[in-house]
């Protein structure tokens, strides 16, 4: 109800502030018998954690994450899986000039609108810190899909405008700004360290694509797999959009283009061009599951921007701190995170009508 | 759980097949003593009936709602209320030609990989009437939000490339694609004429405006206003992507620009360009929030196409019977009844903080 | 939320008012393939109607039940099953009488006090009359237990202490009371006979007794088996209490009598005396599920009694119009039904764990 | 869905197990600007912390609490509170003679029945140990009925047929089986010495009463306030029954008795006996919400019994640990949080109604 939960059978409670203690989670619903590690989940926080390389903020948090219950002897035990990750840095100090300030792009004014009350440590419960615990969770679900064989895997796919033009997963871990060309990587790369150097930041076009999804997930009517991956990535916080499949330029197409032409697949009928994303009526039709989200460049920037405070006054403001000059590369983990939250919960579910 | 309700305190349950007995929907979560009448739900619902004009499909039928509980004497009672609509239209016969076909564009494959049975009439469960249903429950939600003076307007922004130019709300209603512009709207009907002769069809892009939403709706991290909005709207059958104020142009721009700028609006700060589209860390900033929607061409078309059936085997297939040739206009009333559940429920989740 | 949702999986929503148009629910998350006619449905319905016997009430209701969706060619679709009853008896003279008036043992106070209205035409949506709708759900229910041999069995244990005093379960709808002992319920109709020429009604036990239910199902911590059949039945209005197994007398009980006895049968560990209730840690045993319901008085009585309305005036009143002298052997097909929905659901949860 | 949370608004997810490295809680929807310390919560841990008398178990645990998260400048953000406890005593040593055995009256052999996989240390997640967390979320639920002046109160009526005769609650925290009778609470702790000394254990009633509760909690139908508080209370581990005012008496009484008379209070009606015990169709009356448990006897005791391992062999067991001799003591506190947990639910739901 309060917005910390997300899914239905395979379950996560996330917690936890910015500056605060800790963060972490409690997953309830993972199947008994899964073997698990703290390495499963550790490498997942590795590629989402701060200061991992130059085109990320050089804040250092080391994101050691601790199982505090729901594995025995290596298996999971069909109960609940908490996650605890310290917080490092909990000094408040950095944050005291921007107490009583709205900043620009971030949820100061809304939260105080909300809620009457702040927590304006870093951003506190609306930082981006809290997708660490989204990152540990789904490790946990990429397991049960693993199980199967189904394979989620984000990349950049533009920064700045600058798009990747071959699709090569094998290099995605091999480029700093996660973009499966490393040509094309090196131009994104320079883009976002110009950003950084003239204090700005820039955006991005992040594509997920899941691998071996069987055919029958997701459900009819109001948790269409659209839907239900469309609440999962939009609630990331720095993404705007979202498309499957064709996307917006279905919106100029006609019927007879956009229907998918069927050929046989040794002797199994497929769509030629899997234009529908892998998704048709909701459900999952066999084919990769493809959608593209546009992620806006980082709100914290140094360059001087106005803000504005409870009382209606205006002021210049010059946000300090050490900040992602683009959040692309370090969001790639957080939506293979999310997806796998949806499709570990979608396999569970359909289990229900055999 | 298997995708029939929507929503969390206003929550609803829809029902039915195409060509079943009857749709319909139960909403739980209503407060009491709201005024409701007949003639709030046929309004809407009239809006999205088939045969309404010539751009949409020619096939009749009434959508006559019938209110079975849950409002006693013009008043809402706080139980649940259920709207029933009788399908007028329940000949199977025109659909015993497809019943082994899986038509390109349509859940007929999925469904049957889904539940191992299909009810292949009309597309059953999966056909765009089920929408009706939720028009209906809209209307409801509709009447929570006008009375905090909160307004849902949906309207077509293109069709086929065609966009409308100006944005004049008081023409939306007075041309059968609904668009907010009478000239373009010219166009656009010309163009979709053209495409229904061609026994073809065309997609477009929807856009929702709701005005006078109060700051401080929404919930943090997993049910952020995006994101349940996104739930809501990709759960629409043809829509294939959403974007939120600047959506997808954000991935190409500098911090520096999409931060919106703060401005004093008779004293009190304001964004200069609501480039968050109303909605910021997740929760409603009190300015018009904004997202556009792509829709697909409609699936059914009556050109040549390939189809498959169960056993792999192709062959060629036109759809007959009286199809959309385009669906943009028909979900418009659609787009506004998912905005509206969402918000109303937002805004009975925020009661629950004070 | 609002209440009247039942269910995680198997989930189910009633709608309707005692003296409105209709009673029904929708029932979401019914496997597929599942065998399903009207007669299996109408059956417990007829077990339930009022005026079926000389010891229930003399109002006649045929209690005709429609499927409206989710079933094609008499098997269900895995689409959500609405059921509708429409009411045959919608006069609202005979209540003018009570509008203003709370009349003892009912909700009239409890709902004006919640929602600041009140459908007074017979109690509207607190009004027995919902258990229709529970009935109709159960019976679905039903066919999933049924199918892997699962039977729930209630019966009237007690009418105003006549206890029944042996369990055949052959003999239950042989005789009007649903007692399990024919020559006990002789005397319990007798005892029945005798409050209602007085004007009066009389309270009773039903024990329900679930057979071949598999171990393991349940969940632990707050979903206890016990937890959500105590929910379940609780939910029933006229009932009182539940306890399980040994119930209250493990009051007074020694642990090393408490702890059942292990013993051998045919090599399989088996508890002697399932003073459990077939329960265990909140998961089923695999032992026969046992527990006792206790039913109040119909609080709707011809007797003067007196009563108050939203002034504070005291005024005697007789309830008038045919009520149930004893609502027992009316409320066994409901607690059936509850139990039904519980572990129907409990059955579908377990399969997300393999 | 796998039962390790509960509430709707107030939302509480508990995770760990008895030798596992912590337990804890997350509670979601707590509204913000309460206030909120450690001593708030430590406080009704350490009434139910193990090792606090001679009728408890020997085994000292000091339940630290610590809060991770939703709490800033000593007040709550509206943002999740996490609370941790750290387990002192992991030593899985004493559990390695029962890993293969069932013990009686325990979950052993349901929980492997169910998972396939069993914790065997100290029960794992099926141990009560797991209430310390209802019992920390418990006290946040009170800080928000006792800023509504509502006070819940339990203590223990019997102890293995030796009743309390009077109800003074002043004295229930002056006696280690916390009953409101000194004289009779003298008695009690001797029968319980008795038992103990005997290897054996005793079994209780718990009575519960909530002063002040307002009128029109609870919902109709399925989530009637005895339905939500015997789903509450049933799932406490050792709890076999519920009762609400008459309970089972009504059973054996006529309506015209059980039907409770109204008096004038100071020009209020208000009812004499209040036998509905505060609840009437579902919804809370306004006079004291009353209910009893059955608790069973402690299933851990030092006597000889007969157990099963998988393989079907019997064996005797001889419980070793330090284990209660009565339960009561200690569920008293845990009563009281599950009560408060359904209350603070039901008064946040109300909010939306109006």
């Amino acid at each position: 109800m309060a917005g910390n939960s997300f899914g239905q059978i395979f379950k996560v409670t996330t917690f936890g502030e910015s500056h605060g203690v800790a963060i972490g989670c409690v997953i309830d619903g993972v199947p008994p018998l899964l073997e698990l590690s703290l390495e499963d989940i550790q490498k997942d926080l590795d590629r989402r954690k701060p200061g991992q390389s130059e085109v990320t903020t050089a804040r250092k948090e080391g994101d050691v994450v601790e199982i505090l219950s729901g594995v025995f002897e290596g298996k999971t035990t069909g109960t609940p899986i908490a996650l605890l990750i310290r917080n490092a840095d909990q000094r408040s100090a950095d944050y005291s000039e921007i107490k009583d300030i709205f900043r620009p792009g971030h949820a100061d004014f809304t939260y105080t609108q909300k809620y009457g009350i702040r927590d304006y440590r870093g951003g506190g419960r609306s930082s981006g810190r809290e997708t660490a615990a989204r990152v540990a969770a789904g490790a946990v679900a990429k397991k049960i899909l693993l199980a199967q064989n189904i394979q989620v895997t984000a990349y950049t796919l533009a920064i700045g405008g600058i798009y990747a033009e071959t699709i090569d997963k094998s290099v995605i871990e091999k480029n700093i700004v996660r973009a499966p060309d490393l040509e094309k990587a090196e131009d994104m790369i320079k883009l976002i360290t110009a950003a950084k150097e003239a204090g700005d930041s820039v955006g991005g076009i992040i594509e997920a694509v899941v691998d071996n999804c069987p055919a029958g997930l997701g459900d009819p009517v109001f948790d269409k797999l659209e839907a239900s991956l469309s609440h999962a990535l939009l609630s990331i916080g720095a993404v705007k959009g979202i498309e499957f499949g064709i996307g917006f330029m279905a919106a100029t197409m006609k019927g007879s283009e956009s229907n998918d032409e069927i050929v046989l697949d040794q002797g199994t009928p497929r769509t030629k061009n899997n234009f529908s994303g892998g998704i048709t009526g909701g459900i999952s039709t066999g084919e990769p599951i493809v959608f593209r989200l546009a992620v806006k460049p980082t709100s914290s920037i140094s360059k001087k921007q106005m803000a504005a405070n409870a009382e209606g006054t205006l002021s210049q403001i010059e946000i300090k701190g050490r900040h992602d000059p683009c959040l692309t590369p370090r969001i790639v983990p957080v939506v293979e995170a999310m997806t796998a939250l949806v499709l570990a919960d979608a396999l569970l579910i359909q289990k229900t009508l055999k």
